[in-house]
């Protein structure tokens, strides 16, 4: 990958500087955190000294290792419990706590393998209040209990120049959308940039590592492993970064390959074409449905939106079970002999959402060749018998070895499949995941082709997300050229 | 294949008994034979005493092993050559006695290796005058030296219930259309038919032997070799039947895998419904055009006729061009992305051809997805760049590891691809044989969509080969249900 055309050093440095100094906090972001903050967390280590469960309270992410970014606040405040106290009691006294200094009305629940409070907006900032056990690293009890092992690690092996490295690399990863170790993103989580710039010792270096294209990457800050080139087949990743706090971990495993691709691709044309694009999200401005109307009426694309409404569930959940139906879907779509170019599902994570898919074409041939078994098999003669006295379209033949058929499709038109498939009829036996299955029972999703899809535009965030589908490129690619 | 319902064995033999009576020539059947051919081998000596260049002149074929077909009597009189005449003199002695036999007008030259002479009508029989070095069978100067050889082998070995089992087997293999070796056909010849019987000892045992469906099947009467598992290797091929007279040939290889195929498949039928409709080819009644258009027009099947002229060639020239011609044509109708369900190509051997081709449909969508590089390749970039600034229909985008575009298609519609591919701005790049090149080149093809094809059934010949093309079904399976 060495032989394409670079930029001039010069600019990029010039460039990257530039961005630092944005992205850095100032002396008055820290102020205005001290002051804010702080205070919430005394008043949440007076109400927990009542409870003995509680070991401590601790500021914890990206502000504590003092990796966030200018303008990105969001503060996790971690209260620590012995090892001893019940999940339930762990539960309770977090959200009695967070009452107590937030109020009811304030805090909002979440979910990940336990709950945790949001408070939205406390004078400007995101406020997540998180329980997790105080253990050793090597006792984990819970997902969330690695946290305060890695703030502590990265405080103890960050300087200030590696802060800003970790700042540009945090900043580029949410610029072209691979940021989020989600399961809705499958992206690259915080801890995880930092470790690379770690490894790597700086922003351009760990561009330069990842666009070159060899895979696999792996990072063992700490040495964990000898041979360093089994992690592959051990994590089964082409992306394997060890937990220096946990070595059976790979930090990099909820990285999607396709997330990974992304991060590849952007690093290539980042070094061929810098910009500050690449870090600054301007939201392209939502189209009105009646303009992405007239676009699919006039590409003629087959694009089938699919709106079904979806259950409360934690993001997580919910983001794995509409990932899952999608897979399902399209894989029905697939075995008909549907081209499916690309889909995606879309949600507003509160009513419904809706899947996107593109095929080739809405419609397939009325028939179909179709391949029976070998002559020399046992099922050989079974088949001239069954077909040969003319049930098929055409046929039986023999091919080289083989006998086939031209047959007549069932389906022929994807809208009417799908509306087959999400029917009362037939869909309990597409394996979907039971949370969806009983809602869109009773509330059957609705299938819209294009170009009646735009409709659905109404929804500003949808707008965006349609006219990104339609266009196919990610964001990056889109501003590069 | 033990499992399946046989039929009564008595009724089989029954059955074979009496189509053996029928096929066996009769005794005033030897008579009109001696009659007439003998006095024309005698005339055949005669003037071939003249020259010392013919060693002698002697009944090959069906006739001289005992194992012709009542009613289907082929004469191949053989023309037997010192070693040492060269192959002009051969040619033009054998045309030159041929003539003096049979008259100039009578005689049609004929091409396999070297011309030789048929003479279509002789008081009922066809007579072929062919010449042959009179060599031993290790040191053939052409492919036809052979045959002396076969008959002696045959005679040889035969005895009167093994030519029984071997008129059985050729009348069978007739039946179900998988006799002749000649390009055109890529089937038994009958000295093959001869090897089997004489390898398994009756017709049964052959059908038997072929119905298992277990290959490789390899013959090797002499023991030539001593590990015959080897041979498939050898001889590529999972037929094998070494030459009895030269053992590094295998008499089963211009039987191509489907005619080996229907040959198994047929075999499995008739040992399960035996009828003596595998034997008898009653030809079906061609259809007129309009009916053909008809049937052609309610079931929107995509045929497509390719009308082309043929050049003068000797059939297994012609037939091997047609044959490279059509994979040609249907190679780059699947390159373009149509699905060939398929082909085949017809001839009078005299004025024309006509190319079939079946496809699941005329038509392709409009768009297609098409996969690029990966991004771990160093064309990663360049794909980028050329698509990025949005010359794709949509994309490009990234699956996995790889670039993804949605492309226009360059040929939607196959007649005017076809047409195109036909035409002069192309049809010098296709690679044809050179015969067929230049005569299409000055006189192109024409294009036939179904169901305009049918009109061509104004041959009669053609109109059943689209018939059989449409119904798809070999002529065995056709009538056994």
């Amino acid at each position: 990958m060495k032989h394409y055309m670079r930029c001039n050093v010069l600019d990029i440095d010039t460039l990257l500087r530039e961005i630092k100094q944005e992205i850095k906090p100032k002396p008055e972001d820290y102020e205005k955190v001290k002051s804010i903050i702080e205070p919430v967390i005394d008043n949440i280590r007076k109400f927990s000294s009542k409870y003995s469960e509680v070991s401590e309270v601790s500021l914890q992410g990206s502000l504590a290792k003092d990796t966030w970014i200018r303008g990105e606040t969001d503060v996790d405040i971690f209260i620590l419990f012995k090892p001893e106290t019940e999940r339930d009691i762990l539960t309770s006294l977090t959200r009695k706590i967070a009452h107590k200094v937030f109020g009811v009305k304030r805090c909002k629940e979440r979910f990940a393998e336990h709950p945790y409070i949001t408070i939205e907006d406390f004078r400007g900032f995101r406020i997540d209040i998180v329980p997790c056990y105080k253990v050793p690293a090597g006792n984990l009890l819970s997902p969330t209990d690695r946290t305060p092992h890695h703030t502590r690690f990265i405080k103890e092996h960050f300087d200030e120049q590696l802060k800003d490295e970790a700042r540009l690399l945090k900043k580029f990863t949410k610029g072209i959308d691979v940021y989020g170790a989600e399961i809705k993103k499958e992206g690259f989580s915080g801890f995880l940039c930092e470790l690379l710039v770690l490894a790597y010792r700086s922003f351009m270096n760990v561009l330069e590592r990842f666009s070159s294209g060899q895979l696999p990457i792996i990072v063992d800050l700490l040495k964990y492993y000898e041979d360093p080139s089994i992690l592959p087949e051990v994590f089964k990743s082409q992306f394997v970064v060890v937990d220096p706090v946990d070595r059976r971990r790979n930090v990099a495993a909820a990285v999607s390959p396709t997330r990974l691709s992304e991060f590849i691709a952007a690093s290539q044309t980042f070094l061929t074409k810098p910009s500050k694009l690449f870090f600054y999200v301007t939201p392209f401005k939502p189209k009105k449905p009646e303009i992405l109307f007239k676009e699919l009426e006039r590409n003629q694309r087959s694009i089938v939106g699919i709106m079904a409404l979806i259950p409360v569930l934690p993001p997580d959940i919910l983001w794995g079970e509409l990932k899952k139906a999608l897979r399902i879907i399209v894989n029905r779509l697939k075995l008909e002999g549907f081209k499916v170019v690309k889909s995606s599902v879309w949600s507003d994570e509160r009513e419904y959402s809706i899947f996107l898919i593109e095929l080739e074409s809405r419609y397939l041939s009325r028939y179909v060749k179709r391949r029976g078994p070998p002559v020399t098999s046992s099922h050989s003669l079974k088949f001239a018998q069954l077909y040969g006295p003319g049930s098929a379209i055409s046929g039986p033949w023999i091919e080289n070895n083989r006998w086939f058929i031209l047959a007549e499709r069932k389906w022929v038109d994807s809208v009417k499949f799908l509306e087959y498939l999400l029917s009362s009829a037939c869909i309990e036996n597409l394996g979907l995941p039971a949370d969806l299955l009983s809602l869109w029972k009773s509330s059957q999703p609705q299938i819209f082709p294009s170009p009646e899809v735009a409709s659905l535009a109404v929804n500003e965030n949808f707008s965006r997300f349609l006219d990104f589908f339609v266009d196919g490129r990610p964001r990056w690619l889109r501003i590069s050229f």
